[in-house]
This record gives structure tokens, sequence and C-alpha cells, in this order.
């Protein structure tokens, strides 16, 4: 789309707002034109609250979930139990482990994957940190949920070769068929891991 | 998606963006964790544009064309076909005919249509200011380009009523746009055809 009839400053707007993840341009045009032309202390909310995160919103030094305080809304609740803690990814899959209310315990961010080829190794993610959490911590149990992908299934696997001289119980979230699922639709390799998952009644 | 696990001004920042046209909660989540991670300056870019935008950015004068002077880019531009209007509902559908390439005249912005059962009638949109363009400017021709939408309709034929009268070349787009259509969303080549096809009345 020709931009050049639009002032700079709503142009410039407009191709920053296309970079974002999910919006091209056309998108971007449709939210520059309604944040022009909506109440400005709602357009000057999201700016502001954009700036607020940015310089309030950092990790948890304990497990590197995001926070506005020293440790996280979870590391800080009594109630959860301090001595398990669920291995993620991300932020993103914490709070898709939260949703399920079925994890009581915390959790430690890896802030990524092992991705060889993209030369990430375990420095470069948050593994050091989750071992010294388990000098300091007295940690019975941890629970691996990092996703089925290739990277996540070599991080699981570097984590439990790495972790299975201490004195732990380490085990590894299920993956099979999703609920509500169709085993007529399901592809090799989950039907192949449900099939070694199999659980005794 | 339970956001309880976020800090606050996360989580205020995700209700805000996902009220934005074309976003839910999951895209807005998306685009609040990239504006989170992305470098700080990318972030504050976004943000400042919006407040500048807001600040700078305000209808023209003549036209109700954004602009961020006391006239448009298209008002202002010495090139372009002075006796000659193109009424449009919004920026977005003048930007649609700006596309084409194939008008050269100015335009003029009504802000809106005609739409009884919102009661929007002829003193909500930029119709006297229209009216008061016609009396100082040497206009010679007038050409309507509203959607082709009840509302659309109906507002051209308020217009060509209320116009009939004057010493004006009076014509309206040729519709190879389909009924139900949106102006901003049409390509190109329609749209040149659509102007090169106008009838007069």
């Amino acid at each position: 789309m020709s931009l050049n009839a639009y002032p700079p400053v709503l142009t410039q707007l407009i191709r920053r707002l296309s970079k974002l993840p999910g919006l091209g341009e056309k998108s971007a045009t449709r939210i520059a034109m309604f944040l022009l032309q909506c109440p400005k202390e709602e357009a000057e909310a999201i700016a502001e609250g954009i700036l607020q995160m940015r310089s309030q919103v950092h990790t948890c030094s304990r497990c590197f979930h995001f926070t506005d305080e020293e440790l996280c809304s979870i590391c800080r609740d009594p109630a959860r139990d301090t001595g398990v803690i669920c291995v993620v990814e991300s932020t993103a899959d914490l709070l898709a482990v939260e949703q399920s209310g079925a994890f009581k315990g915390r959790y430690h961010v890896l802030q990524g994957v092992l991705a060889p080829l993209d030369a990430i190794g375990p420095d470069d993610i948050r593994i050091k940190e989750l071992l010294k959490r388990l000098d300091t911590e007295n940690i019975k149990e941890i629970i691996i949920a990092t996703n089925p992908s290739s990277e996540g299934e070599a991080t699981a696997h570097y984590l439990v070769k790495l972790l299975k001289d201490r004195p732990l119980r380490i085990s590894r979230i299920a993956y099979g068929i999703p609920m509500g699922g169709d085993l007529k639709y399901t592809d090799r390799i989950t039907m192949e891991r449900a099939l070694k998952g199999r659980q005794e009644f």
C-alpha cells in the first residue's frame, strides 16, 4: 500500500507496527487509524503501558519468569510447593502449565532451548542457574516440560543426563494424543509417543 | 487465558492491546511478549510514535485528510488539479483512491456517512464544509466516491440532490466494486476502472 499520502509520523508508526508478530501492513494501518481516532487517553494508556512495562518488568531472579519485583508472584506465593520445579522453555509455556491448575510447585524458565544448528548451547540458556537452585534450595522433584520438538527433546535429554546422579525424582510430562483429539488424524510420531508412554491401569 | 501469573503492568497492557481492531487476547499477549523482549529502543519507538502521532496528527483544515501541518500533503501539492474534488467517507478510502494513481484532483473527507439508524445526519459529517469549499474555491467537478453500502448510497444521493443546481459536473465512480464490498480493501486495478468509468448524473 502506498503510504505517501500520510504524514511521516503516521507512516513511520505503521511501518513499526507492521513488524510486530502477526501483523502486516493492512492490520498495522487499521490499528494506527484506530489509535489516531480513539479517545486520546486510550492511545496514551497503551503508549505509556509499553514504556512502563519496559522500565518495570524484568525476569524473576530465581526462576526467570516475568515480574515487576525481585521475585515473581509464583516464587513469592507461600502456598506453592517449594520442593518441586517444573522446567519450561519460555514464560508462555509456563503460563500454559499454570492454566491447567494441575501444578502447585515452582518453575524454572530456561529462556530458550538447546539448538546446536543456531549455536545455542547449555551456557546460552538458564541451565547453570537451575543447577545453582538445586544446590541451594531443597528440591525433591524436577518435572521437565519442554516442547515436543527436536530442540525440546534434546534439551530434556541433556537435562536428564546432567541431573540423573542427584537425589531427585526426575520426570517428564506425558506426550500423546491430546484430549478431544482423534486417533485417526493423529500423526505417526505422536502415536508412537502415545504408545511408548502407555500406562498400566 | 489466565493472566494472573503476569505482573499487573503487563496484564493491563495485554488487556488494552486486545481491544485494538483485529486483535484478541492471544495475539495481544504475543505482541506484548515481543515488546517486552525486543531491543528496548524498538518498543520505545512504537510507544513514542503513538504519543507523537496523537500530538502532531490532526485533520487538514480544507479537506479533513490527516496531516501534521495546516493543510495536508495533497492540498499543498501544486501539481494537483484544484478544480476537481473527490468526496470520500474516510481517510482510508482516500488512500485507496490515491493508490490507483488515476485521480489528480483534491479530496474531501466526509468523516462518516449519513446513517439515520445511528442518528448520523448531514450536520454530523463534513457536508457544510464541502458546500463552503464550493462557494470559495473554483470547483468544476465533484466525483462522489462513497462506499457501495446503503449508507454510502444514501449519502451519494443526498449530495447529488444538494448540488444538482450548481454549475458543476457531478459524477460518481463506477462500481466495478461489488455491492457490500469496501473501498479500502479494493485492488488498484478495480479502483482505476471504477474511476475511469464514472458516469454523469
